[in-house]
């Protein structure tokens, strides 16, 4: 039993940096931006041809046992569920927006679960050419550096991670905003936001900041972050404080409880769709 | 006359770097942490002893004709005047709380002005290893590669940095923050902010950005990626769309002037001291 899912780990640290090498090509040549749900929800030709590599090189390696879900084919129709079987769950491009404009930040993340539990991680953050990866147990790693938390407690030493979204509704944006200001204002050290929640997990997991948080986030976007911040020592719970639901689209990670609980103190909840929603029927 | 100031360019990029080295080496060690101004204001061993190192080796190359503004000079209580004598605007460590945390963005940044132009600018982004540097008249330039400003109008297809800065007073924090929610909202693809605002300003001219902004920014924290910004093919200017000025702790850069107005249409403007004030007499 040692060495279960080794191979698939491997594997995708292996299709990840091949992923990560056609992203970074691409972003030398013209980029061809299509409107997603709304126009500041980009989605490039480079998303959906990256995903259909790393799903192919899967199939074809794993057979087709394995189930999928990846941000695209989940936008054509595909589902969405996550079951008992041997599923990956993939994020092609994490930070599209960062991508179409070339700021730094740009992840492929690839995670795989199993029985419903993830088993491990794999981020690639592939402009600064850095490897994330985590294997439930064994620890998580930077470029075969082991990565930890930071140990900061005590609040007013720290930074904190989020982001803004792509909706723009005014309710939404209004309590964002709210949230982000009373944090600031506990005093902390500053807010960041990489504009990829891929990278955002692994810059907690490496010690850079302290915690990440988001509501209206995608499991493709932090289920492989979310094994690398646990085998960094850091926890992931729900935004209330409770346990972390991968498909709930609400995600708090943080170096420690003590800050994890301090953070949600000031979050203010807005209501979201769970990811395996069934899709509204079409007319 | 085609060469002048070749001499103090093509050495500040060789200090640049030096510096960057040093700063890098320390952030591998254990950082120890004095508060500054206030708590979130930090200052650490590695700014004082870094900007010694630059002051030392310009004073060191180019004799006691030249002028010096820099952070912690400043901050120790040396005058801050910029007269037309030539001068060195230097801030040996932007982003000292990215520095503390080891969030990848630390810059050092050094400016050369004479009969108070800014004559070049040199911003090495040191965790990176990314070095931009530009002459006036001669182009900008990130690791010998000439950059230029993104080409996008539609301010839709904008991302904008601004910061939080260190000041945590409510008015200010709520300014700030009511001006980011109405530009996210026009609304833009995105808000980042990389902690530090030499790398802003790089992430202006080199495209991946179309305006940063702040109220509040020191002259030294800004001055070399002045330059940079205007080599790229940018423009700066007041945040109320008048001329710039050095000294105001006012900056709105962007890489046209349509995007520039758009923005500054949102920007709540707070009042701030100017950084040649006369220092407040001690009691």
């Amino acid at each position: 039993m040692e060495d279960k899912w080794q191979n698939e780990y491997d594997f995708a640290v292996q299709v990840a940096r091949a992923a990560g090498a056609v992203i970074r090509k691409a972003g030398e040549e013209e980029i061809k931006v299509q409107t997603k749900s709304c126009a500041v929800d980009l989605v490039t030709k480079t998303d959906e041809r990256v995903e259909k590599i790393i799903i192919g090189s899967l199939k074809e390696h794993f057979g087709d046992e394995h189930c999928f879900i990846g941000e695209e084919s989940v936008s054509s129709g595909q589902p969405c569920i996550l079951t008992d079987k041997p599923t990956w769950i993939i994020d092609p491009v994490d930070g599209t927006t960062n991508f179409v404009h070339g700021f730094p930040f740009v992840a492929v993340s690839i995670a795989f679960a199993v029985n419903k539990e993830l088993e491990f991680g794999v981020v690639y953050s592939c402009l600064e050419d850095k490897m994330y990866k985590a294997r439930k147990g064994k620890g998580a790693f930077c470029d075969d550096e082991q990565i930890q938390v930071s140990d900061v407690k005590d609040i007013h030493k720290s930074i904190i991670i989020s982001e803004h979204g792509v909706d723009r509704s005014v309710d939404r944006v209004t309590k964002i905003f709210s949230t982000m200001q009373k944090i600031l204002c506990i005093p902390v050290h500053g807010l960041r936001g990489s504009g990829t929640a891929a990278t955002n997990m692994c810059l907690v997991a490496s010690g850079a900041t302290e915690a990440f948080f988001e509501i209206g986030i995608h499991c493709w976007d932090i289920a492989a972050g979310v094994v690398i911040v646990r085998e960094a020592g850091g926890l992931v719970l729900d935004v209330d404080g409770g346990p972390f639901d991968l498909m709930s689209q609400r995600m708090m990670s943080a170096n420690n409880i003590t800050i994890a609980q301090r953070i949600i103190k000031e979050i203010e909840i807005f209501p979201v769709p769970r990811d395996d929603a069934p899709a509204p029927k079409k007319k």
